[in-house]
C-alpha cells in the first residue's frame, strides 16, 4: 500500500505536469502576453505556482535548498507582503527573461526539490508539509483555470483573432436544452461551509448555522438567446434596470453586450479559445459582470440566489467529478434533462448576490500563507459552482470563489432564483 | 384635536425652519463650497431638498403648480434617472447662480406649495401625499446631517482653518470614560428589520428571521488615544493588519491618520467645526473609513459587528431620542456609566462588517423614487446607529446607513466586537 | 508739474479702481466661481494683484509694514516658486474665506501702502520702486483681461448660460466687413523686440536682429462664417488637415467647433458674457485654439504668420490706443475699410507659428520676479496684438502673448499669411 | 557599372540585412516586449519597415502584388492616417502573433517584391519607384537606431537588468577627455537647410537664410562627472534652475537624476546594453530630457545652442561617416584632443533651444507619405547631430531630429553654447 506521502507526490506530479501540458498549443510567443493588469502571461503562472512551492515549502522545510535566483522571491510572488514587496502585477508581461526555457528549468528544480521533502523520513514537520503540499497542490489547479481565462484574454486584443485549440466538432451542443423551470426548496435552519475531512479552503470555514426562507433555484442557466431578449428590449440602455454602480459601468465602459461577443457582417460572433466562432443561441450565456447578471435578473423579474441558498441547493444535487483536466474550453449547451439542477460545476461559474464576507468565527492563518483569501474580503462578490476551465477535482459544493462585480473575464454566468 | 395633515405640516415646515437655521453661521461665499465630489455646497442642499418636494409632490399632486424655473429639474436632481440627467454632481459648487436669495425665494415657493397640497379638501391621493411628505422630512433630514459632514469636509481644504460654530466650553468632555468592556448577547433565532408601524425607509424592510451566534459588543466606541496606539504601533505601515483593497487605499491615498487629524507643532490637533481644536485622548476616534475601523479591530484581535448583531444589541438599549436638532458638531467622550452599550445613536456611526445587500423579499417601489435606497446596494457597508450631526428623531435600531469603505467625511467610528 | 511719483500714484490708483470696477455686475456668489483650473475665481484676482504689491514692494521696501495675514502670502501667491509653495492652482475656488469683504479692506490696505511708500521722501530704492509699481500695473492690468476670460468660462458651466451684462445694441457690427485680402510686405533683415525707453516686459528683449522672406498679411480676422465653411467641410473630421497633437486633442477632447458655439433648436447661437446670443457671420471667429487656427490656415492654403512678420507689419500700423478700460467684451466684426491691416488689438489675439523662446541675448532678472515670463518658454505659442478684453493701454507691436495650443478660453482668433 | 537600380537594390537589401542582424542577440521572448507607449518592440520595428516598402511601392506600383495577410496593413501602420486607423501604439507588445517565424517571412515576401520591382524594365515611374526606396531605406535606419533606444528602455523594465551583448572591453574610455573649451563662431547672414543633390529629409528643406549673432559653442559634451556636480548643488530641488513646465515633470515624475542611473551599494551604476555597469565619471551624460540639458545649461551659466548655431557650426566641421552599421551601443568619453567641435555624431543627440516648426517656406508632400514629418511640428524640440546608435551614413549637418522636452530613453546629451 503506497504511502500517504507518496499518494502525495503522485498528486503532486501529475498536477504539476498538467500546467505543461496546457501550455503546450502557444507558440512561444504567447508566453509573455499580458493584455490587462488581470491577465497574467502563461510563463508567470508557470513560475509563480512554482514559487508557491518553493516559497512555503522548499526554503522553510528543505535543509539545504538552494534557490536558482535569489530575485525569483520578489519577481514571482503575487500579492504576499509578508514575504516582501512583488513585482508590480501590471508589468508581468515585461519579463522576457526569465526565458521560457528558464522557466521550465525552474520548475523541474522545485519538483525535484518536492520529491526530496516528501521522500525525507521521519520528518517532524510531516503534518504541516502534506497540508501545505496540498494546498500547493489546490493553488497550482486554480491557476490552470486562471492560465485559460487569462490567455483567452491576452489573445482576444490581437484582431487577428488567434486560436489556442481546434474546436472538437462533434459536441452535444446542437440539442435543444431543457426549458428553464424553477427547483423548489424549503430552506429553514442550515449549515453552510464545508463538511468533513477532506481539503477546503480557509474561506469555506468554519460551517455554520444560517437562516433560510424557502426559494426556487433555476434548473440551468441563462442562455445567450435569452440573453439578447434583454439585449433588444434595450438592457443596456435603461439605468432603472441597474445597480448605480454597474449603470457607471456600463456607461463608462461603454458596454452594449457581454464581453466576448461581436456582431459581424457574417452575423453573431463570439471570441473563445477556438478563435472566432459563430455564436450558438442554446449555450450558455459567459463572460457576464456581476453586474449585468443582476440586471438580467431584474429585467426578468427574478434575481440571483444568495451563497447560502446555491450551497443548500448543491448540497441536494449531484457531485461534480473528480477529473484533472478540463473537457472542453468553451461552454456546451445544457442537456435537454428536465429533472433537477443542471449545469452546476461544468459550464459557468454563477454570480451570487452575497459580498465576499468572512463566515462567522473565521479566522485567518498566522503568517504570508495567511494572505491567501482572508484579506480579499471586500467588495467583490461570491460566485458558487465551476465552468469549463475548473478543474473538477477541486469543485465542491462549499467552494467560494470570488470577483468583483464588474469582472467579466471569468468564465461567469447566470443562474437565476426566486 | 389636529387633523393629520396639520400636524405634518407643523413638521414639514419645522424641519424646512431647520434647514435654514443651520445655514445661518455661514458666509454668503460658503454656499457655494464644494471641495470634494462628494461634498455638496450648502446651497446645492437647500434647492435639492425643495426639489425632492417639488418633484414627486407638487409636479404630479397639486393641480396648476407653476414651476420657478423648468431648468432646476436638472440642476437639482441628485441621482434619479428615472427625472431625467441629472446635472453633474462633481459641477454643483460651480452653480453661482440661482443665487442664495433665488435658491431661499424657491424654498418659499416650495413651502407654499405643500401648504396649499396638504390644506386642499378631500384629494383622493391623500394617503399617497401623506405617504410622500413624510419622506420628503426624513429625506430633508438625512440632507441636514449631510449639510454637516459636507460643509466641514469643504471649509478644511481652507488653510485657514474656518470654523463653523463656536464652541460651547462647558462639555462634559473632560470626564473620565467607561474603561472598555464587551456586553454579551445571545444570539439565536432572530428578527431583523424594522417592526412596527412607524415610519422607516424601504431598505430596512421586509423583516425576517436571521441565526445569530452567541456574541459580545463594546460597551463603548474606541477612542482618539486608543486609536493613538494603533498608530503607534505602525498600524499604517503593516499591510497583514489591512484587506488588500484596504491596503491599496492607504497606500495610493498616503493615509497616516484618521481624516481630520493635524500632528502640529502645537501638539496633536483635530479640525473641527470649530476650526483646529486640540485633540481630546477620551474622545471617540472619528472619520475612520470602514478599512480603518477594520484594521483596528484585528490589530486589537477583535472585529466589526454585524448588522445584525448590532440591531439585535440595540434593539435591548434605549432608543435615541425624538428631537430635531443637533446638540454639538463634534462627538463628545463617552459618560463614564459601566451598564449597558453607551454611544449608540450621538457620537459616531458605527462601521459595521455587513456589506449592503437587500435584505430577503425586498421590493423597490416602482418609479423614480425607487431609486432611493435600492440601487446603491452594492459595493458599500452598512454603518448603524447615528452621530451627533444626525438627527436624533429619525435613528432607530434598524436604520441602515450605508457608505463606500473608503469613505472617511462621514462622522464614523468604531464599535468592537468579539 | 506733478513728479513721477504723483502721476505713477494717480495711474496706480485708476488701475486698482478699475479692478473693482469691472466686478461690479458680479453677484457675491460669483467671486469664488472657478470652473477649470487655468480660469480663476473673480475674488483670487482682486487678492493676487493686492499680494503682488506686497509682495515686491510693501514687504522689501516699507519700513514697519504689517501683513494682515500671513498666510495670504501662501494663498494668494501665484506660481513664484522663490516666495515659497503656492496654494493649488486648482482649489482657489475653495477659498470662501477670506471673505470678499475680507479681500476689499486688504486691497484697501495694499492702496494705503503703495500711497505711503511713494510718497517717502528721498527714498534711497526711488527707481527700484518706480519701477515696481510700473510693473505692478501692468500686471494688474493683465489679471483685468484674465478676469474677463476666466469669468467667461466659468458661467459658461452654468446651464442658466448666466449673462455679465446687457448689450448694447447700437454696434456697427451689423455693417459689412471688408473683403478678405492679403497686404504685401517686404521683409529682409529687421529688427524685433521693444524698442524706446517705455516700459516693456522683459520678454519683448533684447531687440535684435532677423531675416524676414517677402510675405503676405491678411488685411482681417478669419469670420465665423468663413469658419463654418470649414466646418461644413469636414474640418473637424480629416485627420490630414491637422497637426498630430492637435488631432489628438480634437478626438480626445471630442471639438466640433469653437469653444462657446452652440448650435440649438433656435439656431447657431454662442455663449458671450452677455449670455447666449445669436451668432453673427461677420463677427471674427474666437475662442479658437492654436491647433484649429493652424488646421484652419491649411484648409484654405494660407499659413498662421510668425511673430517677427506680425510684428514688421505691425510696427508700420497705427498703434492701439491709451485707454485704460475695454469697450465691450464681445469682439465686432471689422470695419468695411479697405486699407491696411484691421483688427490689429481689438478683437481677437491672433495666433502665430512662432513657438514661445527666449530672444537671442535675454536674460532673466534675478529672484522670484525673475519667474515672470522667462520659465513659461517651452510648449507654448505666441500671440500678438491684442483683444476686446485687452487693456488697450498696455498692447504695443512687441508685445508677446502666450498660450499652448490647445488653450481655447481666451479671446483668440486667426489671421492668416502667406 | 551597374544602374542605379542595382546599386540602390544591393544598398536596400544591405539594410534589411542589417536589421536582422542587430536583433541576433535577442531572445524570442524578447522580440514582443514593449514597456512604454513609445518603446515599440522589435518584433514589429521589423514588420513595420516591411510595411511601408509594402505600402508606398508594392501596393501601388508591383502588378499582381499580393498581400500576405490583409490585416497587416492596420496592424504595422506607425501613424499613416492616409493608409487606415493604425491599431493602437500602446498594444503592440500585444501582438504574439504573427509569430517571429511569421514575420521573418513577411519580410522575405517583401524583399522579394522590392527585387522584382526594381528590375522591371522600363518602367514609366522609374523615378518615383527609386525615391520611395532611398526613402524606405532612409526610413529603416531609423528604425535601426529606435530599436536600440526601444529595447534597452524594455529591458531596464526587468528587475534581473538583463544585457543585449557584452561589452567590448578595450575602450578608449579611460583616456581623459578633452577640457570644456567654446569655439567661437561669426555668425552673420547665413544659410539653413539641406544643400546639394544628396537625400534629406522634408524638413530640412528648403534651405532658407538666417540672421545669427557671433556665438560660441563647446568642444564637446557634458560629461557624467560634470553632471553630477549639477546634482550635488541640488539641482533637482531648485525651482529656479527650471523651465516650469520642466519643473512640473520633475516633481511628478520624481526625478534626481538620468534615466538609467542607478546609485547602488556597489557604487554609481548606469543600466546599458550590457547590463548593469559601472558608471563612467569621463563619457558624455545620456538620456537626458530637454528640460534637464536647459536646466543644467542655466545652472552652469551657459545656455543650450539654436538648432541653426549647431548647424553652422557643424557645416564647419568634419562630417560623420558612411557606415552603415554603429561601433557601439553605448557612448564613449570625448577624444583628448584639443581642437575643434568634438562628439558631433558619434555619442548623443544634442538637445537644441529651437522648437521644431517649419522652415519658411515649407510644404507637405501630398497623400499619406506627407504625414513623415510635417505634422509632427508643435511642442517638440530640435536635436542635432547623432548618437552612437545611429547609423553614421544617414547623419548630416542638416538633419533635424525632434522630441518632446520630457523625452529620455533617446541617446540624448548636452552641448553647450554662449
Amino acid at each position: 500500500m503506497p504511502s500517504v506521502e507518496d499518494t502525495l507526490l503522485e498528486q503532486f506530479l501529475a498536477t504539476r505536469r498538467y500546467s505543461l501540458q496546457i501550455c503546450r498549443p502557444l507558440e512561444v510567443e504567447d508566453y509573455n502576453l499580458q493584455a490587462a493588469d488581470f491577465a497574467s502571461p502563461p510563463k508567470w503562472h508557470l513560475a509563480h505556482t512554482s514559487w508557491f512551492f518553493e516559497t512555503f515549502l522548499l526554503k522553510p522545510f528543505l535543509p539545504d535548498y538552494i534557490a536558482i535566483n535569489d530575485l525569483y522571491e520578489t519577481l514571482f510572488n503575487s500579492y504576499y507582503n509578508g514575504v516582501g514587496k512583488p513585482f508590480q502585477r501590471a508589468s508581468r508581461g515585461l519579463l522576457s527573461r526569465p526565458t521560457l526555457d528558464e522557466v521550465l528549468a525552474y520548475r523541474a528544480h522545485i519538483d525535484e526539490g518536492i520529491r526530496t521533502l516528501l521522500r525525507s523520513q521521519a520528518h517532524s514537520e510531516r503534518d504541516a508539509i502534506v497540508e501545505r503540499v496540498v494546498l500547493g497542490i489546490e493553488h497550482e489547479r486554480q491557476h490552470q483555470e486562471l492560465f485559460f481565462t487569462d490567455i483567452k484574454y491576452s489573445l482576444s486584443a490581437n484582431p487577428l483573432a488567434p486560436s489556442y485549440s481546434q474546436r472538437n466538432t462533434k459536441g452535444s451542443s446542437s440539442e435543444t436544452p431543457a426549458a428553464l423551470a424553477f427547483v423548489p426548496f424549503e430552506g429553514g435552519l442550515t449549515e453552510t461551509g464545508n463538511e468533513g475531512s477532506g481539503f477546503s479552503f480557509d474561506n469555506e470555514l468554519p460551517r455554520h448555522r444560517n437562516w433560510v426562507e424557502p426559494f426556487n433555484l433555476a434548473n440551468r442557466l441563462v442562455t445567450n438567446a435569452e440573453y439578447q431578449a434583454f439585449i433588444d428590449d434595450g438592457g443596456y440602455e435603461r439605468p432603472e434596470l441597474w445597480l448605480a454602480d454597474g449603470w457607471t459601468t456600463v456607461t463608462e465602459s461603454d458596454w452594449s453586450g457581454p464581453l466576448y461577443w461581436h456582431n459581424t457582417k457574417d452575423g453573431p460572433m463570439e471570441f473563445t479559445l477556438h478563435g472566432l466562432i459563430e455564436r450558438q443561441d442554446s449555450a450558455p450565456v459567459c463572460h457576464i459582470s456581476g453586474y449585468e447578471a443582476e440586471a438580467y435578473a431584474r429585467w426578468c423579474d427574478a434575481r440571483l440566489p444568495t451563497e447560502h441558498e446555491w450551497e443548500l441547493a448543491a448540497s441536494a444535487c449531484s457531485l461534480p467529478g473528480s477529473g484533472i483536466a478540463i473537457s472542453s474550453p468553451h461552454p456546451e449547451s445544457a442537456p435537454s434533462e428536465t429533472k433537477g439542477v443542471l449545469q452546476l460545476y461544468d459550464s459557468c461559474w454563477q454570480w451570487t448576490r452575497s459580498a465576499y464576507t468572512p463566515y462567522p468565527g473565521f479566522k485567518i492563518s498566522p503568517g504570508a500563507i495567511g494572505e491567501y483569501n482572508g484579506k480579499f474580503m471586500s467588495n467583490q462578490w461570491v460566485l458558487r459552482g465551476g465552468s469549463c476551465v475548473s478543474i473538477p477535482a477541486q469543485l465542491r459544493p462549499s467552494y467560494r470563489n470570488f470577483f468583483y462585480p464588474p469582472d467579466r473575464w471569468q468564465f461567469s454566468g447566470i443562474r437565476l432564483a426566486r
